[in-house]
């Protein structure tokens, strides 16, 4: 922490906070400035951030924070990229490009076994398919509850994809768990830490969705909720953030991803369906994502999005989907990364 | 809704859009353009946004919503303002204007006790404070959980304060309610819809806020989530939303208490402590939310904010708590309500 | 200026960040932390941005800016706040509330004379009015230009009151300076540094609106462009951010006020029927402005809304601005200032 | 334009909004729903947003737009893509993806001449290059002007590279056109309507970039005051949105390529520079632009950024271009189109 003293402060305010930073566990250093005076706090990072209180005091101008708060998401800790294993055999992070597909909603055993035949044989890796659906309304299709995660069970018995889905209340968890191979945080639960504490604790990958209005930096200290439970298999998702813009659902943050890279060792992957809200963009954006530097991708396919309980509007058909993954395969290789099918 | 057809749309298309609305329950009546046709969905108007989906079908350009989603908390199902009971005697949405005024979150006996009795000196009628913290960070003071909730339960005896306070566990429900006056739910659970459905089925007022990127509508929908499992006793809360400038923690919308009061019957009170994350311009923010008209205020205040856990630069001190009460209430005064002290 | 280096940065990399301080006319001093080190760089605060360009030397991790940029719209270089003479008999800033009404665009002569006479009446000070336009879409009504500009001197006439009017081009900054009294920049030209340095040339008050999308630290940037060319009468006019919310045309920033006070001596004026974009929110918005300590509004008044050119759903009618007036009067009352009428 | 009623709206209401609807010179089209009615207005598109003012008569709720307000840019006029002619021998918008590269600021003959020659080695086939800068502070370096533009045209003599460079002030303009090929309109001057339209009255392609807080439909109505004035010759150029992020200087809306591409024939350059603001982060943005769709890029390139006078931080050194432009070279094989070099 960096404290900027005001010009008026006198020098009964610098002793002052220069004795309340030692109080508090930290060295003070003052840097005697032409027109003001700045002092840094010397010691242990973690925990810095209660330094901010000397904002309080008087003659103080400005407290600047100049570290990152997060530990164990951070590159400083291990700077190799996180490999994660989803499943025996399937990782994500490493040299192959894994892409998850699937419905948003659970609807019916037709409907996700359809599905999850067409995406695997277009090349998908996971079946995404929500059957605990947080809903803006409560008017709206709740989801399938554990029916839904029984049918998800059996489109990976089909199939051999395993299943990533939503779990929304810390009381579901454990059923969840029972069926999912990756538990998904949405949107509306990054900063749920109730949720990510006790996903923290589990032996299962967790995909976190970065929140409509969490900074990055946010987003990892969400994750750092999880890993510092114990649980070192979390895969970041950015799906959009909320901003002024209409044209789309959510703008797509794909600057995320290079960011990310800088800053974290774990896996990053894109979800350019709520990202944008339109099946029309959403191939563009795939392509887009992969050649940011992504390790995978979360897309929404559906049988007959004109007959989907929910964002339908964005929902590739099958075949689009085949289409789109047979032109991203080639974005793929340019990367150098491999992709299945 | 409005279903837009393109320009290019031919016969085929609107009519199978035609046959689509009617199939979904709805009469479709076309409104035949100069350039370009439009249809209206005539009918029931719960569930309309299944209509959303026409958006997949060939031809269609866009699809309109033209209704308000939420029912019970609109106006047009109660026209009156509600009148709420936080405890026998002390009603929020009526003439008096209530403040609820302490700290961010409760550390010690002494502290929790000193600022009760010194909000209730300057005339704040509940009383607020934490023991179950959000932090972004999962390194940072958690809150002191139950044995917080009881140093709150003594701060109310010895004032006769109404304890507001937050959950932010589904789990946690039952534990805080036996202690609680007033369920808070935080601005980062806005859209945690198994916490809304709990508190929904309890017998208590609860104090929704307002998420950092939630739109007044999604707001009120959440509100619904609530009202719609049987408790009507929802007190709305603006706390400040989320947008690109940096002076201000957040940038608190006080033009949503007249959006709101046009749209809902539900009490609003303004959290002017998080909205700004100044405490310097606290006062301000206090009088212009009063003449707005808003129903009443949060306020932090912590005896010593250089030494508070959390949220220290946006906690008053008492005695500037007590001048701004002092001016608030002239405000009041010009709004022709009441205030307590 | 605060450079951080990284974890990683050895100490020829460090040596080189303290040498290309020196290089640039500052004195390094370097923190030695535990993790890493920090370095202040000493010196004249005037050009200290130049600073920046060493983010992109090896093992530097971040520069921190601590200072504000402006000077002269600072209260550092002036405590008192500035009273502006508007025209001879006419200040704001000081202990009068001021209210510019009048409408969007001028049309005809009846309509700005018409309400011209009715918002002098219900106390207002100046009359704002656009005779050119800057206009979303080409194909929307521009403006009576010169034209307009007469009919304001004519309404002047008639009433007394001064002109407040946009000028959009520096083209035509002569020629609108020959009929205003106080030149408006509107949002979209916040900065637009051409037009700013002109008018920094002019010996007329300047009412400067604050971008929908710019900063309060680039809102004082804009003004300095003004001060710094000599022209030391400017006005300050908060009108709304662009944020997510569509409930509203922009998300008005009252907080804007009391920020601005703690950091300008400038005065400071909202336009709530920008801000809102809906006249029935604009009376709760003009009571929260004074509340919150401005020094007076700008609001949108039009004897016929619906007939309006242009912004009529923002616009007042005459009698509801006059019933406005008469409320908002006992709030300016509270503050201890005082209006006409 | 659709105008909803209120639930409360009697007939008398309804029947004045249908007159006034008629004296505007559109017809009216009732649609009696079950619990509100519904009006639309039909008739020629042009104009139709002064139906707005219907918002402000009694029992209506809302007036909703469902048209796109701009003509020419639309792809309603014209479906195939333009291509633009930049010089005689070089178009943008076809099958060659066009890099435009060079230093944020010309700041010397040696600078600007050194840059041209390593990026026209590198691929690019346009220099970018500011004479006139428009700064946020008044105190920093504001450009060369004239001499600047001087400089450019010897770089160009030197190369053979068209010139890309910034007006920013209408009487600049004759100036500015004597020298440079494309004219460039700065996101602080997207709503510079008097700028637009004198640029809308040359013979030279513009290069317009979306403002911080524009959304794409202004963007487009931007676009349309230049081709409106004759010049079709527009080049979209998306450089980033402000949001709430901090870690990037911009948020890069790379969707913004799919959906203009859905809206408009013009072709679309994306500016991953002032997107991100971090050059580490420019490389992986070039991609994602290509892959996205993107006609071309504008990217800021100097030979010691750590010298420059403006954005060195986010300006790629000379080899770090080529190597960027050698990854790229494969992205754009894999759309489909050539590069030069």
């Amino acid at each position: 922490m960096i404290i900027v003293m005001k010009k008026s402060a006198d020098k009964e305010q610098l002793a002052a906070v220069e004795a309340k930073i030692s109080e508090l566990g930290y060295q003070p250093h003052v840097i005697y400035g032409e027109t003001r005076n700045v002092i840094g706090a010397v010691g242990e990072e973690r925990g810095k951030e209660k330094l901010q209180i000397l904002q309080s005091m008087a003659g103080v101008d400005n407290v600047v924070p100049i570290l990152k708060p997060y530990k164990l998401a951070s590159l400083e800790v291990q700077q190799e990229p996180s490999t994660i294993e989803i499943v025996p055999g399937l990782t994500i992070g490493g040299k192959e490009f894994i892409v998850g597909a699937g419905p948003c909603a659970v609807e019916t055993r037709e409907q996700i076994c359809e599905t999850a035949v067409a995406v695997k044989a277009a090349g998908a890796r996971m079946l995404r398919g929500g059957a605990f659906k947080p809903r803006t309304s409560p008017y709206s299709f709740q989801g399938m509850e554990e029916e839904g995660l029984k049918l998800l069970a059996e489109a990976r018995e089909l199939t051999g994809l395993p299943i990533v889905t939503e779990v929304v209340n810390p009381r579901d968890v454990e059923l969840v768990a029972r069926y999912a191979d990756v538990m998904q945080v949405g949107a509306r639960n990054t900063q749920n830490f109730a949720l990510l504490k006790m996903l923290g604790q589990l032996d299962k990958p967790i995909l976190l969705k970065r929140g409509m209005a969490t900074t990055i930096q946010e987003f990892l200290m969400s994750a750092e909720y999880i890993l510092s439970e114990g649980n070192r298999r979390v895969i970041l998702c950015e799906r959009g953030i909320r901003t002024f813009e209409t044209a789309t659902r959510n703008t797509l943050d794909l600057s995320a991803i290079p960011v990310l890279k800088q800053q974290t060792h774990l896996p990053v992957v894109i979800d350019p369906s709520h990202g944008t809200g339109h099946s029309a963009l959403v191939p563009a954006m795939c392509y887009a994502a992969a050649a940011a530097g992504a390790d995978g991708l979360l897309v929404e396919v559906h049988p007959c999005p004109e007959n989907a309980t929910s964002d339908g509007p964005q929902s590739l058909r099958p075949d689009d989907f085949a289409a789109m993954m047979n032109k991203l395969r080639r974005f793929v290789d340019v990367c150098e990364r491999t992709m299945a099918g």
